[in-house]
């Protein structure tokens, strides 16, 4: 795997991309010269050079691994990408959609015929099928289903019947079954007639006649022990078993806290239905981390680097809305004070720093408790302890930053009173971030949504709008 | 390991932090009694509940696992925390240390004599204790020095020699190595007189006489090939090969593109050092996605959920005091246009919106793009069609939203010229957003600093300005 040197080398070596961006260049460079010959002899000359161009990329790509042909596709601009698309030979299409984002996966779909998809799941497993299935035309799954052998069919079938971010969802069929009272020299005879072994095979399952998980036999055990000694004596009944039903985000948990390389997944009753690898759970743990980061920031979900226009506008106007509402609102606050600020202009001028300061610092404490609700570190009685730890940094710090914007008040305004309101003002919306900070996604948790989505563009929404009312009000009162 | 299965089926059963958190109160309960109590008899009675109570959560602790034990240590109040790190057995100290994070991990070694963190670290390969070393106590490191034997010594000493975010600081040394020219029945003999094998071996490493890596021997080829064909037959020279000094994030990258278990690390003359195991990395994974997210909302590290008031403040005050510069900055824009405002006060009420929505936006651009660069997806020929792009979903959100924003106005204050003014600098400063969205993290990219922090305050801080200043003097030119 050349490329993966290259991908770890020190940027000394070209990536893959640039790699494939410079003979994309080169490809089309020549191209342009023949659109431009007429002389017929000439273009078979450029046409020749074409031809070798075209070989030496698709040569290059041949040899690379899906996944980065992936990251290729995904880094390059619709035209450009279609066409690398049509040079990757069918058999690796499957595993290529498999690697990219939703969103390109998409843009390269919509690309193909049904039959092409077709083809390209044959080279895929029941699960893998059942990842893409949602980008899929309805016809098209429905050869796929025709297509397939009885027990993959089956296999398909349950897989797609469990809900995303479920463990089913990440469960896939490539496991290893024994019987516990056979020995382990039996055992390596009957792996030698396999021809090869499933990726992530750190442990054979160990099962009776009704497919009942009884034990694991982990390879690194096997390995060691004497060939004449039973499974029943090597095995571990010490073992994760993960429910095709759990939240996905348990097994990740799971597989980050116990180190596994692959786990059980079984039935109410034992049964073993399939297993778990880190590879899976590695992908889970990335999206995870992404759509947290994306809804953050108030996009809907991962966007094609290349997406057309109004494909982006579409996944950005949900937010936008949302704020736009809660703009109008910290507006209609200020409104209330037109008057007030009429009198004492300096008002409009010093009321964004109230509401800024107090954004910044309820996202502080929103992200920490936020973090500990994922990681399940609060219970009831920490909760109390947690909120008056906030309101006793929201004092520190409204008192620390409150005089200071204070001084910086009277510096500018040559007016006591008025630096007095702003440190005020501050301690007091700071204050409420803290509250808030803790209060939102607590509640947000208890009514079983999820906590990181909007609570970051809420506590800003409370911390502009109040910040607003409260400094304005304070200045009312005391100044005028 | 009971507390898996509680971890993993669905909250019918009760975690281990609510087991634990249960048989504490339980314990201090009667504690309370016992200290009550004066009548001796019945004091006796107490604190033999007292020594049962205390047992069983003895007991319960531990058949936890340690990663068990640093979730809930991390989950509990500081009394309760120190009183449990009491009960956890010398030999798991260091494991779980190595388990919980770093704010968290400080609370425990301030608590230990430097004779019980000797201790702690017998227990630990020399990898491990370079992770601890940068907590310790120097006395406490050179002791350890002194207990190591010489190899583990200078692989300690290489450990901590690697920069934190470097394939170094991820390496372990625990690795298998065979030579070439041997028959696979040879190796599985050599195998089964180690009494076990290294967590995470998927793989043994051929090297040559010089350590020199030649390939290596995946254990899946291992136990499917014939017992007398040779290694230098089955082995593939097909493989990952890290470096030291390789940014950890790119051996990240690999494993998750190639889904490796572990992966070799060599010098530059490709002789064998360690490896890498994908724990590690998704711990890696799982750290860097945290930390972004903290950066992201303003706080500069982890930090322990019940930390101390000011140990808070500390940790947050950084971000805050970047926030109060940039707010102080707007205030100054405001400040320019203090006339405008007091001859059309509404002025005052509406700039909160153009500078909240062009905010937003912005942020929405600069998280594709800092995900983008994440990705290594952009270079120079598709960073301007990404301007382009992120240009044109900005006039589109600018008409869209300003023609909404400009009615509202209008709907309000019954002024045309005002709402055309509202909708051009909701459009101008989209634009803005648009622009600096893409170029801030380019920007910060191009001069080696990680984009992911502090372009989300610095966009803010453009948005607020650039659009108060934007309106007020669009304002001052049309309609005063």
């Amino acid at each position: 795997m050349t490329e993966t040197d290259n991908d770890n080398d020190q940027d000394n070596s070209p990536t893959p991309l640039q790699q494939v961006t410079f003979l994309l260049r080169k490809y089309k460079l020549v191209e342009g010269l023949v659109n431009l010959q007429d002389a017929p002899d000439e273009s078979l000359v450029h046409s020749a050079v074409q031809k070798q161009n075209l070989s030496e990329l698709q040569h290059f790509l041949d040899q690379l691994h899906p996944a980065d042909i992936a990251v290729i596709l995904e880094a390059l601009p619709m035209e450009d990408r279609l066409l690398i698309w049509s040079m990757v030979k069918t058999d690796r299409d499957g595993e290529v959609l498999l690697e990219t984002s939703d969103a390109v996966r998409e843009t390269l779909i919509t690309d193909m015929g049904n039959h092409e998809l077709v083809a390209a799941t044959e080279y895929l497993d029941a699960d893998e099928i059942a990842d893409l299935a949602p980008d899929l035309p309805q016809e098209v799954m429905d050869d796929v289903f025709r297509s397939l052998p009885v027990e993959e069919r089956e296999q398909l079938r349950a897989a797609m019947s469990y809900p995303e971010d479920s463990v089913g969802a990440l469960m896939d069929f490539d496991v290893i079954t024994i019987r516990e009272d056979v020995r382990m020299e039996v055992v390596l005879r009957y792996l030698r007639m396999l021809e090869e072994m499933p990726d992530h095979t750190d442990q054979l399952f160990v099962v009776d006649r009704n497919e009942q998980l009884k034990g694991v036999l982990l390879i690194n055990r096997l390995l060691v022990s004497d060939p004449d000694t039973l499974v029943a004596d090597v095995m571990t009944n010490e073992m994760i078993k993960l429910h095709p039903d759990d939240v996905a985000q348990q097994a990740a948990n799971a597989f980050e806290r116990y180190d596994l390389v692959s786990a059980s997944v079984v039935d109410d009753n034992d049964k073993l239905l399939g297993r778990v690898t880190v590879n899976t759970v590695i992908d889970f743990i990335r999206d995870k981390a992404e759509n947290d980061a994306l809804n953050l920031a108030g996009l809907s979900e991962e966007e094609d680097l290349f997406a057309p226009v109004l494909k982006s506008v579409q996944n950005r106007w949900v937010w936008l809305a949302v704020n736009l509402v809660t703009a109008f609102i910290a507006s209609r606050v200020i409104g209330l004070f037109e008057d007030s600020i009429e009198k004492l202009v300096a008002l409009a001028a010093l009321m964004p720093i109230i509401a800024g300061i107090g954004g910044n610092s309820g996202n502080q404490t929103i992200t920490m408790i936020v973090r500990a609700l994922a990681l399940d570190q609060i219970n009831t009685s920490s909760a109390w302890k947690l909120i008056t730890k906030e309101v006793g940094v929201s004092i520190v710090n409204g008192l620390l930053w409150g005089t200071i914007v204070g001084l910086f008040t009277f510096a500018i305004y040559q007016n006591a009173e008025l630096g007095l309101v702003m440190t005020l003002a501050l301690v007091l919306n700071l204050l409420l971030a803290a509250l808030l900070g803790v209060l939102i996604p607590l509640t947000l948790r208890k009514f079983g949504r999820d906590p990181a989505i909007g609570s970051s563009v809420m506590i800003t929404a409370v911390t502009d709008s109040g910040g607003f009312f409260i400094f304005l009000g304070l200045a009312t009162v005391f100044l005028l």
